[in-house]
């Protein structure tokens, strides 16, 4: 394998069956790569009840500062259909310039392109002046509890620390160089249910709907929305996933609902403001009687789930800037700087050090024929090349100037 | 046994443990009563794909006009929580002036009664001048489709007319000489479906999340009230039985969302005009975009029932008043004429004869330790009994002056 073209080292991690929380042998495959390029990596398996184990890798070389941290995983989501794809999902066929598997995209690509840079620019130009560190988890397309958020942890006790990340997550929506992202909107999911009294549809009076309640609270919590957004985040936004009653009888009046939310929110809330504005919107949607004329407030619960991912936004501009513009010298394009989309490990990553990501075109991510384009591999291996040498550069030059 | 002595024939017919579709013994034991008393009877059998067959009784006293028909079912719900009974539900047991079983007063206990109301009467002035008939089905409780119905049909195809119908059902909310029923409002059931897009809720502009459309939807069907009701029905009510989704990923917005709803309607409606009606809601609660800003119509079905039952109301004025004196002569008390509650055999019934309904105090219908007073039943006896000599009496006197 030549470690310098982005196609084979990503061919060798698409081969390893990888999907979560089976590793598949992509964490040692990639172990060995960085062995060649002169790292020292350890393997780590967390644990956690009622989760399957996950192995997870980090890997270092160099032991001084300035410290750069390169995160993601070899995980990837089920192939689905298996007999709709047009090529095996494992077997990294290349066709048409473009090559073929699950996880060519989200995010093996990334990683290979990443392997491929460093070793580019080790060979032509040496080791970066500093410490590079990969930290990779087999556990971010499942539950996320054995992967990047203990992983961290479990580095930092051993005394890791990073000046900035970049996560190779695909962050283009359609070609390279649209769109590097510099924060994530937090989430929060909650659940609520209206109590009611169950009873025969004939004797309305004699029991009480929760649906029309429900229907009321549902209302005022999707409207007015929450806000506008500002100008590093887009509208904060509260989709209503699921209500449900299960009651099969036609003629059955009953006895509770269920609907359950989950909010994307900008950095204009924190989870706990958001869930006392949802709770004062609740309050307000249970006084409304316009759908239950004659009734008493709705008599409701609500809970937040313990485990919300809080917004963020970076602030090292140096690092958005030096990103930036190694995206501006490869593509001729200025990405935008985003923060739109779902959670990423960048949500754990930003607790240690500033962290952007930036990877290849999403469109096929997690679709039956996911596929990168051998062009794009080419142009993010540059663009990765050109990003650490620009960084350390900087951050060397920085140092001397102090 | 003493067929005068309603607590006695309600016993007999309890020991049959005839829940639905079993029968339990419970016809012929009935057979054998009305045979003492001079009736023809015929135990008929109906079928249907899906459902389980179904014994039927039809017996009658005399050949010749008037006719009066008394309608009723001896199939019984089931028990429920056995052990949470007082006493055995199948065993008739006496206590504190009261009779407990799974059926007393739903509905063996208005058969009971107007069999002992017949004894009395053939006991005190022989047989009625004309024709009584029993027309009890097994099936009032279960899918109502090889009973009642049915039993109707089949007797008239063999020449059977009646000139007026009294259903022995429970009327009385709380105490006997509450509730005469002289009509029911209709029933129309429908179910309602909103087309969405699948999509992560991170990406709410890819997805078109199906639940505020829905939410829309049912607020459109619920409000306005459809009607004020009038002086002989309450108002239509409209109930929205269930709300379901499926959606157990809480970042997944769903495809798609059901709801189902029930109306109870008056006269000022039929189901062909109040199915309009919905569809003319639902088509401007499609257009409302206020819970789903930027987006087209909601794209819905809608579909109902095509076994709906219509609202009917009895205008035989004679019946009303006939038994509505026997009430108040008894009870002191003047009942209610009402249309309020579910529907019932009644609306079977009105398609070949004016029918009224009364009998006992429905409080402990359905329940755990169901039971009758036996001061109850000796009042709907006597009750019953007035009514037949009053309705035979009155009949003849008017054919006399014609």
């Amino acid at each position: 394998m030549t470690l310098t073209d982005p196609s084979q080292t990503l061919a060798a991690l698409i081969r390893c069956p990888s999907v979560t929380p089976e590793d598949g042998g992509a964490l040692s495959t990639l172990a060995g790569m960085l062995a060649e390029l002169g790292f020292a990596s350890e393997t780590v398996t967390f644990s956690h009840e009622g989760t399957p184990d996950v192995q997870n890798l980090y890997a270092r070389l160099g032991s001084d500062g300035p410290h750069l941290m390169f995160a993601g995983h070899t995980d990837v989501v089920p192939v689905g259909v298996r007999g709709a794809w047009t090529h095996d999902p494992f077997a990294a066929v290349i066709a048409d310039g473009e090559i073929h598997g699950r996880g060519a995209v989200d995010m093996k690509g990334g990683i290979a392109c990443f392997v491929s840079a460093l070793a580019r620019l080790i060979a032509r130009r040496g080791a970066p002046e500093g410490s590079v560190s990969l930290l990779i988890t087999g556990d971010e397309e499942g539950p996320s509890i054995n992967g990047t958020e203990k992983l961290l942890a479990w580095a930092a006790a051993r005394g890791e620390r990073w000046d900035a990340a970049v996560v190779g997550e695909p962050t283009n929506p359609d070609q390279m160089g649209d769109m590097i992202k510099i924060g994530r909107r937090g989430s929060l999911s909650g659940e609520l249910t209206v109590e009611g009294v169950q009873g025969h549809v004939a004797y309305p009076h004699l029991a009480d709907n929760p649906l029309p309640g429900l229907v009321e609270l549902v209302d005022a919590l999707i409207d007015p929305p929450l806000d506008a957004g500002n100008d590093r985040f887009p509208p904060s936004n509260l989709e209503v996933t699921s209500i449900d009653t299960g009651n099969a009888a036609a003629n059955v009046i009953p006895a509770r609902a269920t609907a359950k939310f989950n909010v994307r929110f900008n950095d204009t809330w924190t989870a706990e403001s958001l869930a006392t504005e949802l709770r004062a919107r609740l309050e307000r949607g249970a006084g409304r009687t316009r759908l239950r004329p004659g009734r008493g407030p709705v008599r409701y619960r609500v809970g937040f789930e313990s485990r919300s991912a809080a917004s963020f936004l970076t602030r090292d501009d140096a690092l958005i800037d030096t990103l930036s513009a190694a995206v501006n010298a490869v593509t001729g394009r200025t990405p935008a700087l985003s923060t739109t989309g779902g959670t990423s490990d960048a949500r754990f990553i930003k607790d240690y050090c500033p962290v952007v990501e930036f990877g290849l075109v999403g469109k096929t991510m997690h679709m039956v024929d996911e596929r990168a384009a051998l062009a794009d591999l080419e142009s993010l291996t540059v663009i990765y090349e050109t990003f650490l040498e620009r960084w350390f550069a900087a951050r060397v030059q920085a140092a001397g100037t102090r």
